[in-house]
């Protein structure tokens, strides 16, 4: 089974969207054939900056193989570098019914929070559409708000292979498994857009102040409390093990502790469960060729894949 | 200067189409470095079927040649065979406003027909847009009907080189010259719909039973008549000469003459005119690894023009 996850490099990593997806896609390069790419032509709708897309492609590139993607049990590309998927996405164009796009929550969100209706916006499901149909996927790990996306992919598929025969494998969407509940330092959930994100791969000394300003609650030290409700108590549940988790919710309801300590050892866990890929990053970032090397390697073999499914498309369709 | 053309493969040419844009854009060749293009990434907006498409993409460029495009002097070649138009397609999709596309007036036509609104013929101005810019043309010779596609891509340009810097060359429309009337055999506008047609490489026994069943009216032979809004007499007029024409005038002033000898005159008339070309038709099909060797020759040709500009926009929007 082939796997596909696109990943947007709207720049640095935080913890939310480390434990809420892309820990779980880097996991699935160790059970099915994976496919990672770095959908900057996705980008392109949003970072109007040169140097801002180009560096954040990289970055995006360097976390991930940082955090644990291994390029020689996984692909990864940049999605610029497969030309296949741009022409795809036209021959997907002239099977898409305007309506069909219409009725996209993202793109009627954004169009009624009064946001430019570009055209990238409006057709970004066809090019998703063709991201994931150019490799074969069998299957997606999406997000909630992406479930409709794919259903849009999965119906010009079938509307194509109806109208010209079998070309396209018909892919799956798959909900993302554990999504944990990541707050931010303010106790909302972590969002750039709420500005309470802290980064992966954020300067320790930084990390460690902002993790000390967590905005808390003034009970008195000695009260107990419910771990549960507690955003303080949530994220330090992302980075320890059961045991000392049950320990920190003990110690949550008998009481007679103070915030500090707790965001302390926060701050302790968190600087060691990302120490070794923070070494891998500094790594990496001393050695930026390497990188582009491994994105060179996976355009070769994403190209490989996408062009035999581009000359059946064509093929099956008169081109 | 680049001048660049593109054609659809809709079909076989008839006399409308000939006289009416494709003789205009093959002296082209003469004056400008010339482009052409058999356009099947638009055909398949409409062209469904794989067989049709195909054959018809083959036979527009075999009818191209025979007319006189000379391979020395221009680039032909198939508009799918150029991948980085697709690619300019999408970046050019993310600078498209919506507004701006639902203006246009032939989708509005098309819409307001009942036909099916699909995304193909809502985004056909992009992918026009990114055919003219991917070759640098600095300019297009069209039909009244194409002039607001050209403002379309005009805009998109100089938007995308606001944005990111001068990367395009805006082009510019060009009406065709001498657009001559061209009436079918109604009498009415020469054109497929009207089903009226003759084709330029419709089989010599075939078109002479159309030509000798060109509708006329009912006046008598010995009543003088006024040529000019006679359609059999425009069709002669494409054909002849000056001189020739002007004696077919007289007659028609004198009067005293029967439909069915002008009849004559014009199937004779058109069946020496095409006789070089379908002679040099008929070579062709004979040989069609000649064409698709043209072809691919035009191809390499114009993708090394679009790659030059490709790189130039990637690089300036960060891909």
């Amino acid at each position: 089974m082939r796997v596909l996850s696109g990943i947007q490099p709207t720049g640095r990593f935080h913890w939310g969207n480390y434990f809420g997806a892309i820990r779980q896609y880097i996991a699935l390069q160790n059970e099915d054939e994976a496919y990672y790419f770095i959908a900057n032509l996705h980008a392109l709708t949003t970072i109007r900056e040169r140097d801002v897309l180009r560096r954040n492609t990289l970055e995006a590139a360097m976390d991930l193989l940082a955090l644990g993607l291994d390029p020689q049990k996984a692909t990864l590309f940049v999605q610029s570098d497969v030309p296949e998927v741009s022409e795809l996405s036209w021959i997907l164009m002239t099977i898409t019914s305007r309506g069909r796009l219409e009725r996209c929550h993202a793109f009627k969100e954004k169009k009624s929070k009064g946001l430019p209706a570009d055209m990238g916006l409006f057709t970004y499901p066809v090019l998703m559409a063709a991201d994931i149909l150019a490799y074969d996927s069998n299957w997606v790990p999406v997000g909630e708000d992406q479930v409709q996306h794919i259903e849009v992919c999965r119906d010009l598929a079938k509307a194509f292979n109806h109208r010209y025969g079998e070309a396209f494998v018909v892919p799956e969407a798959r909900l993302l498994p554990h999504a944990a509940r990541v707050p931010g330092t303010d106790g909302e959930k972590m969002s750039k857009s709420y500005n309470n994100t802290i980064e992966v791969f954020e300067d320790v000394k930084a990390m460690r102040k902002k993790v000390m300003r967590i905005e808390t609650d003034s009970r008195p030290m000695e009260e107990p409390k419910a771990p549960e409700g507690d955003h303080l108590f949530q994220l330090c549940s992302l980075f320890v093990d059961a045991e000392k988790r049950e320990s920190l919710a003990d110690l949550y309801r008998r009481g007679g502790f103070g915030y500090g300590q707790v965001k302390k050892m926060l701050a302790d866990e968190a600087e060691s469960f990302f120490a070794a890929a923070r070494e891998k990053r500094a790594e990496l970032e001393a050695h930026p060729e390497r990188v582009t090397e491994i994105l060179a390697d996976g355009a070769t073999r994403a190209r490989r894949k996408a062009r035999a499914v581009l000359d059946r498309v064509q093929e099956a369709c008169g081109l």
